[in-house]
């Protein structure tokens, strides 16, 4: 039996008697009475567990401590207190497992600091129960979405001997012997396990054009890396990313698939995972239910990069940054388009040379077909683009960037076999799942973070 | 418009004019007339496009090459040609990407060895159609099944810095200079990116325990990896794992939820893939969906090893390998035991020495509490055990095995902060698609294969 069971049924329960499994998070003791709030990870409510002294075993129990798994008999009565429509009157509770006195989790306000060195116990307290249990609602809606839109999930593979990006942060996998390589004159890759150098990929995304290529609509959904010695708040060097891919689409279809998609999962969570999103609404951010519900009833802006940098340049607003025509925005840039529109922005047709090379080139020759979608409160919260599907011209441009053309003939052959217009886009799972809590730091939606010099667990 | 939709509303678009964009899978050219078989990836099936002389640019369509991109108006119409129900009449056939006369994916038969090499082309061919497709589809009832059940999905690290299974054969992930270090003289793990040796998970078990001591039932569905050096159709080197973990559920709660969860997936592919099915089991597996039904049909058998073993010997069978109360069993045995008794069987409480550390110790000292699911056709599909619960026994399992206790001290510590009978089981999930499309290969049922010195694409 579990506690959600009963919160969906109350009526079903009342005066009945259950048993349940699970765990002590506070203990508050009297003379004749005790009182436990019980939890057992099946919904982010707990339920208050009453019991006196008629107990066999009353002094016994009085004794468990914060932490402990139990196993509670007893029926569902009624609340006299407030704040809680019922409560278990206990029968029976037998201790399952013991919780030692220092059981770090005590029912007192921890930091999120101290949390996360304590990582393998902080589900267990009400941010991480929440955080977690969003985490994995997210991440079903996104399947959900995709697969009822008929897109094909993809897995792109996890090591990969091609640097998409060009990027250069990528981590070597290897299994050659590193204290012999110390002698070795030239790197014996053809003894590595691979017989070549490979890393770990930092997107899916040249593989989902493939695929796209015969199923049309697909998406990745995995783990990507970045060997980045970034420590800030939004930087983890292992998260997962989702990479939808579309054929026969353009700019304009994939922002109408960016925002339904993204209006999905927010719907699906203020459905699904009611009192979380509350919780980090009274919490985490405060506003943060209006800001999702005010996301849902706007219309998302579509507008130029060049058309939005003159609108900055006209602006009265100081910037720090000056806005240019040829460069990236700045996040005082984001905050302000976000404002003056009132919602989310799609910002469209960048400078090509501050984007990705497989990008549309544009009939201006200066910019490319991208699009990121800003969002009030956030920034960026996705990236996307037409690709480019001239055999020509993304060769061209792969020779001016000095890739390896050899080494992705697979992915430019695709402009020869029946390419066609395609776009995609890009979305950081952890990013998001910070705009929808309100968390404002990667670590903390991530069970456990990878960042520089710090692996554990 | 996809053919999707035509298939599932074929009364409702009949005589309708619809605009449909794909690919050319064969074009077949008579004089005044020509047939397209015409693809666009979202359904298994294609559409027959006939066209004929009426239109201006016949002479133009007539040279269309396999492969090509095209988007096709036309008129859904009854077909005269046996073998479908209906055709496309198109008024207009328009070039959208041209395919070149090397285009390797041409209608004839290719070995799936060739097919490998074109790993970046061969989802356009029905086999791959298929494979992949269910692939997703698996995943997503995984999903699905998991999610209804109110478990809660956890993404254990890639990036580790402990070897869980003790075996050694891990990938090694490092920001190092290989270069540089041949003039070092220690490796300096203090200037690598985590500042210590780290490698890739060969399983999240352990962090999904952690996980399920919060949420009670939780799973993870990721990428794991094994540096092994085999080259068998069963062994890649980097592959996906389900790894459910139950909080308050031993041995016989555990196979209840195995049992019900295969048959969940069994049965969701046979609703959503009804297509695909039927041809693996036409072309790929004869009797697939016998062997699938038979399994639905089924109440799977559970036994214990010992009792299995007793069961090998007193058989009249002549096996090559001599069954054996110490030791696994072989392949042959696997077999008589599924033959037996007719079905999927459950063999319990394996020898504690051929099992892993974390499963429960019997009573009987000798046994743990591990249980494999045999299945008719294929083996071992699933592997599972309850967990130790206590930390001494734990503990000591652990110093006989000479283990770093120190390096898992917050695995070991469940136990000391309120532990609970606790179970989970792994499914590999390449083997369990291998096992539902009757593909004999891992290879060909994963987008990009990883096995020893290959790692294309």
């Amino acid at each position: 039996m579990d506690i959600k069971e009963i919160y969906l049924n109350k009526d079903k329960f009342m005066e009945k008697e259950v048993i349940i499994n699970g765990w002590i998070r506070n203990h508050r003791k009297q003379k004749d009475f005790g009182f436990i709030d019980f939890h057992d990870g099946s919904c982010f409510k707990s339920i208050q567990v009453v019991y006196d002294n008629k107990l066999a075993d009353f002094d016994e129990i009085q004794k468990f401590k914060i932490g402990s798994s139990i196993s509670v008999t007893g029926k569902i009565i009624k609340s006299p207190a407030s704040g809680q429509d019922f409560e278990l009157q206990a029968t029976s509770i037998i201790l399952l497992g013991n919780s030692e006195d220092d059981y770090p989790i005590q029912p007192k306000r921890h930091t999120r600091e101290f949390l996360r060195e304590q990582a393998y116990l902080r589900p267990r307290t009400n941010l991480f129960q929440a955080v977690f249990r969003v985490r994995s609602l997210t991440a079903h809606a996104i399947h959900s979405y995709f697969q009822e839109n008929g897109y094909v999930y993809v897995n792109s593979p996890i090591i990969t001997g091609n640097d998409a990006e060009g990027a250069g942060e990528v981590f070597q996998v290897t299994t050659l012997d590193l204290n012999k390589l110390k002698n070795s004159k030239e790197i014996p890759f053809d003894e590595d396990f691979y017989g070549k150098p490979v890393g770990l990929a930092v997107t899916g995304q040249l593989e989902a054009e493939t695929y796209a290529m015969a199923f049309k609509k697909v998406y990745t959904f995995g783990p990507t890396f970045r060997a980045e010695n970034s420590n800030t708040k939004y930087h983890a060097s292992e998260f997962w990313m989702i990479e939808p891919e579309i054929a026969f689409c353009d700019l304009n279809g994939l922002m109408d698939i960016e925002e339904d998609c993204l209006k999905y999962i927010i719907k699906y969570l203020l459905k699904h995972a009611k009192d979380e999103m509350e919780f980090f609404d009274k919490f985490v951010e405060k506003g943060l239910l209006e800001k999702l519900n005010n996301l849902l009833n706007s219309h998302f802006t579509r507008i130029d990069f060049k058309n939005a940098i003159t609108l900055l340049k006209e602006s009265a607003e100081k910037f720090e940054n000056t806005p240019s025509y040829d460069e990236d925005i700045a996040k005082e840039h984001e905050k302000f388009l976000t404002n003056h529109f009132g919602g989310p922005v799609f910002l469209t047709n960048w400078p090509k040379d501050i984007k990705a090379f497989y990008m549309k080139q544009n009939e201006d020759e200066k910019t490319v077909a991208a699009v990121d979608l800003l969002v009030p409160g956030a920034g960026e919260l996705m990236g996307g683009s037409q690709r480019e599907e001239s055999y020509e011209k993304l060769v061209d441009r792969m020779n001016e960037l000095d890739m390896n053309i050899n080494e992705l003939d697979w992915y430019v052959n695709l402009r020869k076999y029946g390419g066609c217009t395609h776009s995609g886009f890009g979305i950081g799972f952890e990013r998001l799942l910070m705009y929808i809590t309100g968390i404002d730091n990667i670590r903390d939606v991530i069970p456990y973070p990878r960042t520089p010099k710090n692996c554990e667990f």
